[in-house]
């Protein structure tokens, strides 16, 4: 049985059937909670007391950590992104801790900002130190790996790509929503990752629906070792594992890409926004955005996250 | 007076005209060290005794903590990098502090990389908390900048190029070697930024000599100012400001540029790897790489970093 988590301004708690029950514990970072097992645990075992929806939740993963997230690990994404999924390279950038938000909150656009696009896509959150050098394989993968959330991966489309480097236009306050609930994993239960179902709608309008298996090109396990060549990681870091296809951006069709090389920055970018400035699927403000993960039949079930969009 | 703060693997030490005097203190991060202020000023007033060329001389700046970085900010590499610095925005991207490594010790390059690069860059050392909407400018700037120090933004150019984010390819173990020395600057020393000069020579051969005055595009002021829209700065934190031009990497020209735009990435990677391995610049096993920075009186001088290539 997973394990559900959620936070509040004032305390941790585990959902059970009854309600959520409070976890006993002086945790004050998800790092420490995650070593406060057996709080957890015996919260999982007692009777909730408190109903669920009356939780003022925050992210359960709490800042600062480190926040890193895979580019482009969708096959659909990629496509959508103008790129060839057979040589896409494994790629990671650093998202700002300052940007994690809660689960039910507003994603609040920045007054330079125009073009504010959606990612739902799966956070897996780190349970122990790893240092450089780390050797992982699918044995142990679940002793890295704690449990998973629903992350959105809120993007400054107009910033992100005249600056190339992801990290900026990925980081404003409010740009990684999180949760509403950390789901622990047995090695069984992360076994049945490929079997998440990630999606994502603005208003009501589904624009995001896509199962691991059959989508995402590198897995947590090719992730994370290729991370642990270079990243130290520790208890309650946050990794982002990719979005499949269906945000607002998409490339342009590749002739007309290639005539945008040809003409000078300022020129091409001028072209593409105002261009992108007629796509309707970018969010406005009040938007409501929903966004899930997972399996169909249940057994994993990260929850879902509401957000409203609003401007500075 | 600047102070140039050194560290060995037991102790902090201020560099003074008699030689290193040991600084008496607890702090075991650099972010401590800047809090113990007046144990460093009572070293700076004290008799060295040791030489400082017998220390064993360590990174004054302590892993974890935030590395960030910004990409093409001297009109010399921005050319060089086939941009134009006209257009070129102010962007930022993260390297993993795990990067970091002694001033007089090894870069190792991995097994798995060929071009390996250089650049010698300023290194800000954050003094003080910097919570996301604080407000610098020139009058409190030195309040956030506790002094410099000398970086080398090390570069697989191999992975860096197709993976187009450079995080990882700029974050393996050894590719931030920063120091010798933690210089400490008050504000007027700190208003002379604009006189520093980066040079660096590979096996006596100089490679790059700038001074930031008239090449570079982004200064600190207006750096900070816009990652503090989206990152939380902490003491002991470091930034790395961009280097000058002179890198083994040097973009194709144009017209070649164009027509790799057309090739399928496999196929524009290979034309291009092929190109750049006959390149001698890059570096190579056993190359011994002297970066300084200093202004041209001498009244604030960094120090002098001196590496040798290995293989992993």
């Amino acid at each position: 049985m997973t394990v559900s988590v959620l936070r509040t301004a004032d305390a941790w708690w585990v959902q059970t059937p009854t309600g959520a029950a409070k976890i006993s514990t002086t945790a004050t970072s998800t790092g420490e909670l995650l070593e406060d097992r057996a709080a957890v645990d015996a919260a999982a075992a007692s009777e909730g007391t408190v109903a669920v929806d009356d939780l003022d939740m925050l992210s359960p993963v709490t800042a600062p950590c480190r926040v890193v997230a895979q580019m482009t690990n969708f096959e659909s994404h990629v496509v959508d992104s103008g790129m060839d999924p057979k040589t896409v390279p494994l790629t990671f950038f650093r998202k700002s801790s300052a940007s994690i938000s809660g689960p039910h909150g507003e994603i609040v656009r920045p007054s330079h900002v125009t073009l504010l696009d959606y990612e739902v896509e799966i956070g897996l959150v780190v349970g122990r130190d790893v240092p450089v050098g780390t050797s992982l394989t699918d044995a142990n993968l679940a002793d890295y790996i704690a449990g998973l959330t629903v992350t959105n991966d809120v993007s400054a489309r107009d910033i992100q790509l005249p600056q190339t480097q992801f990290y900026e236009a990925k980081s404003y306050p409010t740009f990684t929503p999180v949760g509403p609930a950390l789901v622990l994993l047995d090695p069984a239960e992360l076994a049945r990752f490929g079997d998440l179902r990630l999606r994502l709608s603005v208003n009501g309008d589904e624009r995001q629906n896509s199962v691991v298996d059959g989508d995402m090109l590198y897995r947590p396990l090719q992730a994370l070792q290729a991370l642990t060549r270079f990243q130290h990681l520790s208890a309650g870091d946050l990794i982002l594992t990719g979005t499949p296809s269906g945000t607002a951006l998409k490339a342009p069709p590749k002739p007309i890409e290639l005539i945008g090389n040809l003409l000078p920055p300022a020129v091409k970018w001028k072209a593409f926004f105002t261009r992108q400035a007629k796509n309707p699927n970018y969010l406005q403000y009040g938007d409501r955005i929903e966004a899930t993960i997972a399996t169909d039949d249940g057994a994993i079930d990260l929850g879902a996250q509401r957000l409203t969009v609003r401007h500075a």
